[in-house]
């Protein structure tokens, strides 16, 4: 049976706020993600929430009941609780009316089996959450098995990050390493680095991509350093076509993406 | 000779801060961009700031230099301020050390000739201002001249769109309409109204898209409604792999834009 908790003042409702730190999200091992729509496609990627808060006076909802008892049924706790306390835990306006704290992954680009999928996305330095949600929204729509974060990312943990996947946090794999530990295990196995650069000659739709292909993105206002550039198997680019000089990364990401397993689909 | 603002009291740094809100905007007829970058973009697309801000004791800089000249050749006032005042009109934690307020574009339908470019996009209820400004930003990139907002969209000159466009406001036409309006306009001259679509069933590299396409894209939760795919020349997807249902509404108009011209760049 789910408990009720309605004082903001509860210990554990400020334990699940600070986990909007990263800070305490790292000490606790702990994040949050909002929604059913997010938390249902969790549990179907076989993740349930060690604590599952929802507004005591929502509408019954056959999925929420679900979530609730197959929550409990893994040991987890459900608790009831008011509209206030939810936005006092989400940060959000509207907060949604069920929100879910779970164990963070293990992130060890070790535990990452390159054979699970022929496309990978790996990030270097990416600074914007909601650009890191963005792309692991999309490796799942293009099939990619996951995202490697290279050096200095935002956590891809964050409640703005979480938001921003749609759900894809949950399907796809991430890993986090510095550059050399990547290059390390990349070149130990099978696979192509893929880079856009503005730099390059090559138009991105004149190789014939081979797979397992891993597209390298760079940070939002750097791009990728030189030293990253030369190791890419390939480094290519789109064509630009206006006054500006680049594209957002979740954007060139996707193009990339898109263009990589068009090229596998007609084949 | 640019005057000095170092007081936060100043009328006119209130009047400025004032601009963050929709409702001021309107009332002044004004918006603000911040960035050397951005400016320096703006003034090369023709616009110059009504009121140009920066810092006092920033590193003499070219750009900077003429920026501020030409801002006070054509009327307007160059205003050197403090960090602190820089922050707070800006409203960010690491303000850029220039910031412009601009006179507001007319964003009649009636001032958009379709004939100025092949490509154009059409937004439906967006509500992200991040989303907006990638998708001018991808526009420019794309070679579109510009983008047309149906129905209640995020305000273009919000600080959010502006930072996001990276310049693209300035370069892209922008118009807002209902949706009736927009339909009578686009009937009333040549262009293929494109849409994406999870309902659809055809893929998008399937057709041959003509020239000039008006690529639709919907709100980021509902995408279009049924009436407005209807209304669609061409009802398209993308193909979706994985267990997510859609893309990122900026994500979905590149992947889409990159097809068309695509086509044409290799027609």
């Amino acid at each position: 049976m789910p408990r009720e908790i309605s004082a903001f003042s509860n210990p554990l409702v400020k334990r699940v706020r600070s986990l909007r730190d990263k800070k305490h999200r790292r000490e606790e091992g702990l994040f949050m993600a909002e929604g059913l729509r997010i938390l249902a496609e969790a549990r179907e990627a076989g993740h349930l929430p060690d604590t599952l808060f929802f507004a005591a006076k929502s509408a019954p909802h056959p999925l929420l009941d679900r979530l609730i008892a197959e929550t409990e049924a893994d040991g987890g706790e459900a608790i009831a609780t008011t509209p206030d306390i939810l936005h006092k835990l989400s940060g959000k306006d509207n907060p949604q009316t069920v929100l879910g704290v779970y164990r963070a992954f293990d992130t060890h680009l070790g535990r990452i089996d390159r054979a699970e999928a022929d496309l990978w996305i790996v990030a270097q330095a990416l600074r914007d959450p909601g650009n890191l949600g963005t792309i692991l929204r999309t490796g799942d729509a293009v099939g990619a098995g996951g995202l490697i974060l290279v050096d200095d990312c935002v956590d891809p943990f964050s409640v703005e990050a979480v938001r921003a996947t749609m759900g894809a946090l949950f399907t796809q794999r991430i890993a986090t390493a510095s550059w050399e530990e990547f290059v390390a295990w990349l070149r130990a196995g099978e696979g192509e680095l893929i880079g856009t650069s503005l730099a390059a000659t090559t138009d991105y739709q004149a190789p014939r991509y081979a797979r397992p292909a891993f597209i390298l993105v760079g940070n939002e206002a750097q791009g990728l350093p030189p030293a990253y550039e030369a190791e890419c198997d390939r480094l290519v680019r789109m064509p630009m076509l206006g006054k500006a000089d680049s594209l957002n990364a979740a954007v060139a990401t996707a193009v990339m993406a898109y263009e990589v397993i068009n090229q596998w689909r007609h084949a």
